[in-house]
């Protein structure tokens, strides 16, 4: 497909500059009458739009997808969700898509700032980003006849392979039990997890990772929980750990996230045990760092697999729902980074 | 000013479901002619407009912003630009403004993607980040008469508070500033400077703050340089520390960014110091959690004061060129946040 004519186009063919094209078509009255019939005729021969609103409401396609951004909270994973929306950027603009974001700091408020959105014709699509239990935007968006993907499967469903909406995700019940693998043969059979309370969703399925190797493997460890946050892993773990031998007990520890792997190695150092090997979760310039382990969720992946489910091979916007078949789903395999050094921070 | 009429409005006036409000906008001809002229005139009562792609074209505002988002290159810096996307996109939604995202690799290619937007009528104004000495861009966007801030002074200007266009930074020296005076009162008088090599730039900057409070104190201390990275400035001053009392010679070390004091902090280490006082820039992430000091660049009031200069009072973008006043810039005061306990990785 040819380039749209531009602005330069018109003036070129109509032997003007630049500036008197834009002014007949912001102050035409400012412009000499035989000037101002040669640059119509070449914006007619050229089938040049001037703005892309035009475009718009003539096709119905903004070109652009809607992605909500959460406040920055600080802290070490958030950067995770950055790196898609980064990778996001770049991959719909190779496929000549824009991004739109917008905040919202409530399920709520992210639904009626959507619908101002939809309402307006300013978004084709949406990627929903963080899913939850219980989630009411992707049902929603499903009612509105919205083009959507989510990066999260839905959770707490039956078969989430039949679900009513297309998804991407990283498997995070592989990645651990990559990650429990991996400590189990390189430093011994007594590998623990630190995970989050039950959230019936990503804590849950990481935990499951672990568990379910652990049970096949015929081995008992303790699993340990703590709200996420480097700071309160560090001294849930430094009370546990001068409980009793429950850190001599220890071979390893797989846990929920980097910010928990952080703590406890702290933890686990503070209580005289620098070399205790903990394996973290999200890959964050934090464990790189520190030179902890860590399973690498790949969101550049994702964001290319959310492409794809959402626009199809041909490029365009589909309308994911309605069709017989069962919307597809992309699940993403973890890598886990291993930094065989060990937390070399000393 | 009142809320716009919705979709519902119409529905609730004409007494129709929302459905068929959709239909006679989208497929009117599957619609009772009752029932479309009933529509009709509740849209007429109301002055609904279907499309914001309509309100566009009648205003010539897309109510949005571009702003350019790197590829993720990893690191420990990366968190900061994306600080400040964040706290734009929520400032802007305040002020009923969108953010619109783009990529793209060099200067070159971000003008020519910013051409496309522009003649597309798909942005209102531009928010340019990381200027650096030479940078094409603001004069470029000057030239094409669109309303601009940048993220970052013009370098290399004789003076650049009376520069050509607006702009908002971060005030580099007063951050070193403060920096040195603390490690000068804390630690002691040799507080040295690890820098980046010359950049005419950002990195100057920040290193004349430590420059010119030594001179003024009438100390001496040594200035080391490395490539920005953890890994490689660990391994030059490992190198560094290495070569006679270098070490023992410093009372503390002010740093350029956080990727250069973590490797400093560690390269002390290794060299049996590990108490040695290092102050970063940017307070990231990892600087938190390793308990190292930092100056924190506080990203939200950056974009707060795009904004200001954008929008001005009233909230609406105003041409900022042209006019007979010196365009305005903000200077941001940046935060030295002190963790006396020190670096408590063990």
């Amino acid at each position: 497909m040819a380039k749209p004519p531009t602005v330069e186009d018109v003036a070129r063919v109509a032997g003007v500059s630049r500036q008197t094209v834009s002014n007949v078509l912001n102050s035409p009255e400012i412009v000499r009458e035989s000037t101002r019939e040669r640059v119509t005729a070449a914006i007619t021969q050229l089938a040049y739009r001037p703005h892309a609103a035009a475009r718009q409401l003539r096709t119905r396609r903004s070109s652009t997808i809607g992605v909500h951004l959460d406040p920055y909270t600080g802290g070490i994973s958030g950067v995770l969700l950055d790196r898609f929306v980064h990778a996001l950027t770049e991959r719909a603009s190779e496929r000549g898509m824009r991004i739109l974001i917008y905040s919202a700091r409530t399920a709520e408020e992210e639904m009626e700032r959507l619908g101002d959105l939809i309402d307006g014709g300013e978004i084709d699509a949406v990627v929903v980003t963080g899913t939850f239990f219980g989630d009411p935007r992707t049902g929603w968006l499903a009612s509105r006849d919205m083009p959507f993907v989510s990066f999260g499967r839905p959770w707490g469903g039956d078969d989430v392979f039949r679900s009513p909406h297309t998804w991407v995700d990283v498997d995070g019940a592989a990645g651990t039990r990559t990650a429990t693998r991996y400590a189990l043969s390189a430093a011994g059979p007594r590998v623990g997890f630190l995970g989050w309370p039950s959230d019936g969703g990503t804590g849950d399925d990481r935990e499951r990772g672990w568990r379910e190797t652990m049970n096949e493997a015929g081995l008992i460890a303790p699993r340990f929980e703590t709200a996420d946050g480097l700071a309160i892993a560090r001294a849930t773990m430094t009370s546990i750990f001068a409980e009793g031998d429950t850190l001599a007990e220890l071979d390893a520890l797989v846990c929920v996230s980097d910010a928990l792997a952080v703590g406890a190695h702290l933890a686990a150092a503070d209580a005289g045990r620098r070399s205790l090997p903990v394996i973290g979760f999200d890959n964050t310039p934090v464990a790189e760092a520190l030179g902890i382990s860590s399973v690498e969720q790949s969101p550049e992946l994702v964001a290319a697999g959310a492409l794809d489910l959402l626009m199809g091979p041909t490029g365009t916007v589909v309308a994911l729902r309605g069709s017989d078949s069962a919307p597809e789903h992309i699940l993403v395999e973890p890598r886990l980074i291993i930094r065989p050094e060990g937390p070399d921070v000393s």
